[in-house]
């Protein structure tokens, strides 16, 4: 007698769904594949030389610490370094305001468990980042989200009126993912007001900031508070996602709660990656480095961008974002793309279907492209690929 | 007005404590301190002449894709160099049935995650692992204890009779941490046949199992069982901590609730040091160190037995472990190891108290003592502190 697996799973694992991003990164091995899924740095900006330099250095002068366990939460130097780069733009904070952890994704995760029982309220965009929908969910959380346009206070106020208030609200402001939106300087003061006024969290969500091509960034709204703003950040667009660091700011008596969290979670963020990181920083390395980033993205951004206007047919809109790594694409209204992606895996183009970032299961006609993984010359060709595509969705009958 | 935490976090996160070995591990920091605390390995063992040239060749010949965004399941050549080792040992497995975890902890938590909803019931040893109750205290369940010597059976018979069946039986067969018992042959068919009678999940934790000083190993009971056995292993202990690389091997069927947990929980375990690792083990290279590390410790527990002969006062009494990490130690019946604790601080050295090890409370007279870490003048420096301490508590009127 084999166990009844089903019978025996938590309730939230049975609400635990698959990643389709994480699926089509399985997919996009393909060798034949052009793949705009993931949301992938380009492998050229990784540090090679620098980092060969760092590893031999942490081994030959601090080795034998760097192996060892550390603390959950995190080497010191890194986020002394962390630190001084957000004191600098407004921050009012110490090292002991940050948190490391495992990626940016366990930063959501950690989230969810410290705040969330089943049934209640977040508030988010809508659409918004697919990896936290996916967490947030795991706890059986009810995700609410606000169009462009729409009112937040309206939201806030209905759900306060149905006797569900929001837990928190989580928001990606810059270069948003997918739709690529940033909010001026009014709307950060307007939601940090709305949180105030309603005595909401308010998770700013912080991954693309540093990734702009073009105009002045607006202030982090983790600058305009100190006490209800829970700020994340990731090494993962910018350094060496292979590592898996990402931080939480927030402050201190929260700090100490994602500190808890995390001792059960995992202990503590891999130690070794940590020593790197910080010497990494300490060196002035990763400033040099962005820039060339940004400058490589920006590019790729441009192509694309180029062959969009060129390649698609009528009935097809995008985005132009700022900053980040995405393209948000729309088809024309009642065209689906999972039907659309049967028929780009036959031209050997990958995306990610636009409905799985809509908590209310809608933007079935959206799709997110990503244009920081691929060549250029493949940023040319699968645009044509997916155009065509697209034709070919469009002329069959409805 | 800021934010009321008590008042938004989740039920679950009300559940969670501090680990007291965490905050000994900051303590253990002080230049005096003695610490026989926490389960760090020695120093010495870390192979770093091995990681440098490892490290190079990585950055070398993968680099670019060694520290890209990886699978959540884990490298491909570590789950196979793993299940190599594991098929030597009689486990019907291939890598599809291993998924790597940022350490056993996490393997520990997403097992909570996944099959626990509050109030379910976890059967395991008494002493437990305390990073185990831990993180199903988070998930709020219900854990039930059984005694060296009391019968598996008829706690498990009363439980279901008061309709509170395990969800799970979870143990360390393997130099048990914190009592370093062993169980036999006979005790591990045994509780494969009750799992298997009352239908029930078996955790088969093995941190230190390669940590073997004399005698013949047992197998695992992983290789007695395919359908309900799920087994953990780390590197943490014999390799490096720092990486946080533990694994989960287990049927397929769950395995894909791992990786859907997993996914929620952080993604993928970080990249680059799953790399490092498939090359040490693909050139032989842990086999090598790990005798090393074996003779180390062998000679650090027979040091510290021998301190314990020569300084303890009349009171006290030791476990002897055939391997692992640490010595079990009793005082006379109601003396607390907290108030010894206190006394200890004092005299620069720490411990573990034994309560914490105890889901029934109870362990008050018990403590953990560490014999990998500290160099073998501190391991006696250490013992002879700690036997004041004793003998100055035993002195203290009642």
């Amino acid at each position: 007698m084999s166990i009844n697996l089903q019978s025996i799973l938590s309730e939230n694992a049975k609400c635990m769904k698959a990643s389709e991003i994480r699926a089509l990164l399985k997919v996009a091995n393909h060798p034949e594949m052009i793949s705009f899924a993931g949301g992938l740095p380009n492998p050229e900006t990784f540090p090679l030389e620098e980092l060969k330099e760092i590893m031999m250095e942490v081994l030959e002068t601090e080795g034998r610490k760097a192996l060892q366990y550390g603390t959950t939460d995190g080497n010191d130097k890194l986020r002394e370094e962390l630190a001084k780069r957000y004191i600098a733009q407004g921050l009012k904070i110490t090292k002991d305001n940050i948190i490391i952890t495992t990626s940016s994704q366990q930063a959501i995760d950690l989230t969810g468990r410290i705040f969330l029982n089943p049934g209640d309220t977040v508030l988010c965009e809508l659409p918004s980042y697919l990896g936290a929908l996916q967490a947030f969910t795991s706890y059986r959380a009810n995700i609410v989200g606000v169009k462009a346009g729409e009112s937040w206070e309206e939201k806030i106020k209905t759900l306060i009126a149905e006797g569900k208030k929001p837990k928190f609200i989580y928001i990606i402001p810059d270069f948003q993912n997918p739709a690529g939106t940033t909010m001026n300087l009014e709307q950060r003061k307007e939601i940090l007001e709305l949180a105030r006024k309603y005595d909401l969290l308010l998770i700013e969500d912080s991954p693309y900031r540093e990734i702009r091509f073009m105009g002045e960034p607006y202030p982090l709204i983790s600058s305009m508070d100190n006490e209800r703003v829970i700020l994340y950040g990731t090494f993962s667009k910018t350094f060496v996602p292979a590592f898996r660091i990402g931080w939480v700011i927030a402050p201190k008596e929260i700090v100490e709660k994602y500190n808890l969290a995390k001792q059960c979670a995992d202990l503590c963020t891999p130690w070794f990656d940590q020593a790197v990181a910080a010497k990494y920083l300490e060196k002035g390395y990763f400033e040099k480095n962005l820039v060339k980033t940004v400058e490589l993205y920006k590019k790729k951004r441009n192509l694309m961008i180029e062959s969009f206007h060129k390649y698609m047919p009528e009935g097809v809109t995008w985005t132009e974002p700022e900053g980040g790594l995405f393209l948000h694409v729309r088809m024309k209204e009642g065209y689906d793309s999972r039907e659309l992606f049967k028929i780009a895996m036959e031209k050997h183009v990958a995306f990610v279907v636009g409905d799985v970032f809509y908590c209310d299961g809608k933007g079935q006609n959206t799709m997110r492209i990503n244009f920081s993984f691929m060549s250029d010359e493949k940023i040319v060709e699968g645009v044509k690929r997916l155009a065509d595509s697209i034709r070919e969705l469009y002329s069959r009958e409805k």
